[in-house]
């Protein structure tokens, strides 16, 4: 495409309310462009960026035999109601009334829709399996939307369902969709991870994340040296503390902690690691009395764990100050569970550790020498705590290194969950009505546009991968005002590229070099070829790969620019 | 592909809530289904259609420099308030608050929406013309959403807008779109005409609609034997009478005509042509006061044509019976304009007229023999009615046949009512500010498959054009699951087939021939090869053409099918 027509929107200044560098540079470069609070509009450039995911998605969708559908974005309330989302999905989903006065949502996800879509037509289990998708825009009524697509209120997902007769089946087709965006992901050039994922509000048993790896990454990933394991922090399985406890060592001990009330604090006057104390903190139980909770002191209560313990009422819900109070005679700092007349549940690493340092619920003291079973009866133990860099992994392979990542898809094992809430029945081979079991598997399409900005991307600009690239190559013509050679080359080079299938840009713009050369960077096309007299008179052009620090050169010949840039 | 693979579901039985054709079998060959009042789900074999009718817009698009965007769904109310349809769009327009109170709507049209965009980017002249589209979901709350796709609610639009430093460069982008649309449909191959239209509520000066020729459409168009003249009938200008008028050759007669209170109950009564009658039709003036409209009693008052006379009340309101008794003195069914004391303004078809019979202002009498001049003042004239199959055409060039339509495009020049209600302004080439003209340009993606289907079906289903067919051919085998040398002859002129690059379908779902042949037929697919044992040992396959009352022969041979389908 000639520059000229693309109406290339370029800037040099980074927006003051852009926080992360995928939307600096989406801006910048014009790719999008703001119309209200998490609501962009794509433009020309940033429509070639996002065909090209859209066709990768689409052809690997294909590949594993999934169909594609397009649902409507406005749903009837009623559906949601029957699958008890309605209430459950809060002020996250836009709701909105019609003429008619009948309530409706700006669909932000179709798992009833789809379900209600199958159940017209599928009766028999010879039509399933059955796999469904389409590329389509949801809407998110986020509380704070920001970060430009990262976190936009209306986004493109690919959400695809599948519909199966037996665990088996599903199992099966997860394996296949699991497939299928691990190849998306390795053929738009994303270095990746698949960690197993906690299933959160959608429900269901089994599920998965891919995450592509950037600093600013808003997920916690404990990925193992050794033996796959990867997890989602929030759903990282932690090892209990290893070997025997010792025997106690110490007698327990009360001593003075004036001023003291945080772990930090409490190591640093006694000289210990914060390893060597134990954390305590309450929270509410589904009885309605306080539940004290004891962690490492060095290790963070992981919220998702203790919420989903029996006993512990949902959501998590710290208890206050007065409540605390009343049922320890101390605030929190100075809490442990000596004397404790509630329920105390400690992180296994904490097992098997003797002489501990534990609040002595009394305002400025604590204990050390806390032994379990001697000072406390022993507790029930259960892993409460994130996994931490350097933990084992979980599986005793290798140690656990933790990374950042920007979720771009979730795969699920859904279960009977919405077909049996939305009445799905089909008949098997006997003639007996089953519930068949569902997948769900969610792509994010706009999302993983920014992820990829900001896995990759340097000083001056996005450093886009070949395959989502808004081209492959720009052709940069030196003074072609004064020169009809630089012209003609620069044209001839223009159609052989193209005719040779290479999606090309050519900057006709008439422009000076550095704001060309600029503007090729910060949209960041991956090759780029420099046409001027000097190198027409020596038969060469000027090439640089967009992540290249140096120019080089290459023959004026087509068949040289194509081994140059591996397009054959 | 492989119909196996496809999840087909296809029905005999007629939906009984399906008014119209395209409705039935879109329903009937499984392309939709339905989801709430005017919201549909696209089913895989309808995405194949879809798609298809989506990548000739795109193509065409591409061929004249529009560069596809993609705006939001969900519109900030301000914008619309701005440029004062907020109100104006009525109940429309489906309005939503989010979760901060703020209001908006789902995007029924982008003229707002698309002119901030191109505010935040264009400041010179030297950044225009740009033309922008999308594809893109829209919602309209229609009153009575009926019809399936072709009066939905959420339906799929191709937008386009177009930014001008003047008239001329607005007309010049306005005929290339207008040449895009053609070929569009000419791809498609459809039948259609391009008519001159009624700007209407979205404002401006020039525009017309592309017009799918069916039976069923809901539009009447006005089309001349020569000259090329087209208009809708909404916007179809009606010649004056021929000629001078001739002199009075009766006297004005007060008559008795009891009960008689339509035109054709007076002219059955009185033995003439209804064109020698003159209906009376009382509107509501600006003033208050009403406002006599007189027309030949064979014509029809053109509502559209009435309410842009300047002093009658927009929109146009009929006088109630008690206005009228009150300034008439009678009853509608003897109104005319002997002894009114209200204005009268008349058709120019009775400019020309003599001796007319009209009302008497007098329940149960009419007048014959009325003349303009002698027995009321002139009146003024105006293009009042409907044009009707015969009129001479507007420019005098043959005679005007009415045909029926769908509109699945429009085209404007809006002017600058945009540009300057949301303050765009660019600067020319002196520096001075300018408001830049615009067109907008409509096409119903989702529609126009409608329409195809409403153009193109006979009574075993839909008879695709090729080029938006699902399939360009589908191979039925017989008996495959007795015959090796069938499975494997298939098998072969599938793979060939696809390779030949040919949209190929392989029914290879194991039914008896006649489901097959039904549902090949059902939905559309324009050829169709038989593999029988009987013909592969004759070297022959049987084809036949969705539109061929008979089977023909075609040698088992890829090229001869390829001449045969045209595919080269």
């Amino acid at each position: 495409m000639r520059l000229s027509r693309l109406a290339l929107a370029t800037t040099k200044e980074t927006p003051a309310d852009a926080e992360i560098v995928s939307h600096q540079l989406m801006l910048r470069a014009g790719m999008i462009r703001r119309l209200g609070a998490g609501l962009y509009t794509w433009s020309p450039l940033g429509m070639r960026v996002l065909r090209k995911v859209e066709a990768i998605i689409r052809a690997e969708m294909a590949a594993i035999d999934a169909l594609e559908i397009l649902m409507p974005a406005v749903q009837p309330a009623e559906l949601w109601q029957e699958s008890g989302r309605w209430q459950a999905m809060g002020p996250l989903m836009l709701r909105m009334t019609d003429r008619a006065e009948r309530e409706y949502c700006f669909g932000p996800t179709h798992e009833e829709v789809v379900t209600d879509y199958i159940k017209r037509d599928v009766r028999s289990y010879k039509q399933l399996p059955l796999t469904v998708y389409q590329i389509q825009t949801k809407f998110r009524d986020e509380i704070r939307p920001r970060f430009g697509l990262m976190r936009a209120r209306e986004f493109i997902m690919k959400d695809a369902y599948s519909f199966h007769m037996d665990d088996a089946g599903l199992d099966h087709e997860y394996q296949a969709m699991r497939g299928a965006y691990a190849k998306i992901l390795d053929r738009m050039g994303l270095d990746y991870r698949v960690v197993a994922a906690d299933s959160g509000a959608i429900g269901g048993a089994k599920s998965e994340e891919f995450h592509v790896l950037a600093h600013s990454g808003e997920d916690e990933l404990a990925v193992a040296s050794e033996g796959g394991y990867a997890a989602n922090i929030e759903a990282a399985v932690t090892r209990a503390g290893d070997g025997p406890r010792g025997a106690p060592g110490a007698a327990l001990k009360k001593i003075d902690t004036p001023g003291v009330t945080t772990i930090a604090g409490l190591a640093e006057h006694l000289k210990v690691p914060e390893s060597a104390t134990a954390k305590a903190i309450v929270v509410m139980g589904e009885s309605g009395d306080p539940v004290l909770l004891m962690l490492r002191g060095d290790h963070m209560l992981n919220a998702i764990k203790a919420e989903q313990l029996p006993g512990i009422a949902t959501p998590l819900t710290m208890a206050d100050e007065a409540t605390i109070r009343e049922h320890f005679g101390a605030g929190p700092g100075s809490l442990g569970p000596v004397n404790a007349t509630v329920e105390v549940i400690a992180d296994h690493a904490l097992a098997n550790v003797a002489d501990m340092v534990v609040g002595a619920n009394y305002d400025g003291a604590h204990f050390t020498g806390f032994n379990w079973g001697r000072d406390h009866p022993e507790p029930r133990f259960a892993d409460l705590r994130n996994i931490v860099a350097g933990d084992t992994s979980p599986d005793g392979q290798g140690t656990i290194d933790i990374l950042r990542g920007i979720e771009v898809g979730h795969v699920f094992q859904l279960g009977d969950k919405y077909s049996r809430a939305l009445n799905l029945t089909v008949l098997n081979e006997s003639g007996a009505e089953v519930v068949p079991q569902m997948g769900c598997y969610g792509f994010g399409v706009s999302r993983v546009v920014a992820a990829a900005i900001e896995q990759c991307h340097d000083d001056a600009g996005i450093v886009w991968p070949a395959a989502i690239a808004p081209f492959e190559l720009v052709i940069v013509p030196i003074k072609a005002d004064k020169s009809q050679a630089v012209r003609d080359a620069c044209e001839t080079l223009y159609s052989e590229l193209k005719a040779a299938g290479v999606d090309v840009a050519y900057d006709d713009r008439g422009l000076r070099p550095g704001p060309m050369f600029a503007d090729a960077e910060l949209i960041g096309i991956p090759h780029r070829i420099v046409v001027s007299d000097r190198g027409l008179e020596a038969g060469r052009l000027e090439y640089k790969g967009r992540a290249d620090t140096e120019n080089s050169d290459v023959a004026h010949d087509i068949d040289a620019i194509r081994d140059k840039i591996g397009h054959r």
